[in-house]
């Protein structure tokens, strides 16, 4: 096998500590959010008290809470429960409302049953979507990637290392075109080479937060990049982008705690594809697995 | 992004019918097979209690099989468990013992805590593992895959298509040697060729079949070849090969059942890998989640 790059000296338990680090929720801690008889969320038991306060949109029992179903349809789901999230930031239970409509679903994105805000989305437990675009070089010593230093004043993460563009999925708008927005914003890539993206598949894990779960999938997408492309930040996530030898990413994955979290499982996941994990080392399919919770 | 190859207009209902038929048990029918109090298998209650003919090896009750914690370590388990092999094969109970044994793990199959012989893996429930090559050649027009028609005299799935090489993994030899051995014989490829193949991953799912439950891990590979090699079956498993346009591999993925069961997963892996499904198409994240199960 081509496996010129891997290190086989090295033992994968880092990286499953990085998987690891993303799965951290004890779901009996949480009760079932259910929209017409499907589970599509998870809910604290002690924000299930805060929604008793509409009983004509959420029924309560100790064991689930329930849309009502009187209120049928996409549009009356969306507003009754958005007149309850505005109520609840009114309430300062949920911070603010930040007016961006997130897909909910129990399955794709697109296959969602009505939206919720983006700012009340992990109070619910609901699943929620990114993408995230490994950017990387080909040159004779093997693979470099090009690794981006998120800005200092972030909220999430500041400093960290992230993937060369990632970003949160709004609702109505298609992976591709968010996905050449992105490129845009995060590296200044025009359309032509963003179209060069290649999906490449999805990874998912089950984060938690003090607002409750945050199950998350992100679509993946890889793209090989000219030798004279040097990507440049135009709406100032990010602070300074550096092309890495993917053996020092290894390092810094398995070693330390400098990239942001979940992009962490991004670059794990391309290193799997790409041959560079050696599957006769110990724990190589437990870590391919765990890479879809 | 690169989706000049993907045929939008598709559904990808017949690809996940495909990962279904490979997902048809039933867990709720079987009871824990535990070691050393971690469960490793699923057994069907009415083969447990032939297992009871053993108490000093097996200890049972209505909500597990336990091998008895006197018997510690790898080989004192494997020579216990194996007596009691040979003799459900004197009474009919399993058909023929192989004299290969297999590894016995919750984990990988390097973390294996004894063996058993392969005959007796499905009625304990025992995750096995096998080894699953993609031979593709890049043309003008795209991607062009290797596919075998399995001889007509196989046990197993007679004259279906399949992979250019795939095979199952015996105790004891590396997955890299393993592969090497399996591509000489299913497809007359020499060592250095055979090494050039790239691992990208796992796929696992659960079947089902009248001996019990069977949960596989495949160890997926691809191997982009030149235009001029040939495979050529030198083991007689393998009846003809043809190299096909992706898209008429794609359309009988989906559309017939042509393809040895677990074959269509591993080729559905391979597209999404490769970009050749679209990720704004309904249901491709649950595609790829229940490629891990």
């Amino acid at each position: 096998m081509t496996l010129l790059l891997v290190k086989t000296h090295m033992s994968y338990k880092g990286f499953l500590e990085k998987i690891k680090a993303c799965n951290t929720t004890n779901i009996g801690d949480y009760i079932p959010f259910i929209i017409d008889q499907q589970q599509h969320g998870w809910i604290k038991p002690v924000f299930a008290k805060k929604l008793a306060a509409w009983p004509e949109i959420f029924i309560l029992n100790n064991k689930s809470v329930r849309l009502a179903d009187s209120i049928q349809g996409f549009k009356k789901r969306s507003e009754a429960v958005d007149e309850a999230t505005h109520k609840l930031v009114q309430q300062g239970v949920i911070k603010v409302h930040l007016d961006e409509p997130y897909p909910v679903t129990a399955g794709d994105r697109n296959q969602a049953v009505m939206t919720l805000d983006r700012s009340a989305v992990p109070y619910f437990g609901l699943r929620s979507f990114g993408q995230h675009l490994n950017g990387f070089v080909r040159k004779s010593d093997g693979i470099h990637l090009w690794i981006a230093r998120r800005a200092r004043d972030r909220h999430i993460a500041p400093g960290k290392l992230d993937n060369m563009v990632a970003g949160g999925l709004p609702w109505h708008i298609s992976l591709e075109k968010n996905l050449i927005k992105e490129c845009a914003e995060e590296a200044g890539m025009d359309e032509s080479l963003a179209r060069q993206a290649v999906p490449t598949g999805t990874i998912s894990y089950l984060a938690e937060s003090d607002k409750g779960i945050k199950p998350d999938t992100l679509y993946c997408y890889d793209i090989e990049l000219p030798d004279d492309f040097t990507p440049v930040c135009t709406d100032g996530e990010v602070e300074s982008f550096e092309l890495m030898p993917v053996n020092k990413v290894m390092d810094i994955i398995h070693d330390t705690g400098e990239f942001k979290l979940n992009c962490n499982l991004v670059i794990i996941d391309f290193f799997i594809r790409h041959g560079l994990l050696d599957p006769d080392q110990e724990a190589y399919a437990e870590l391919v697995s765990s890479l879809h919770q």
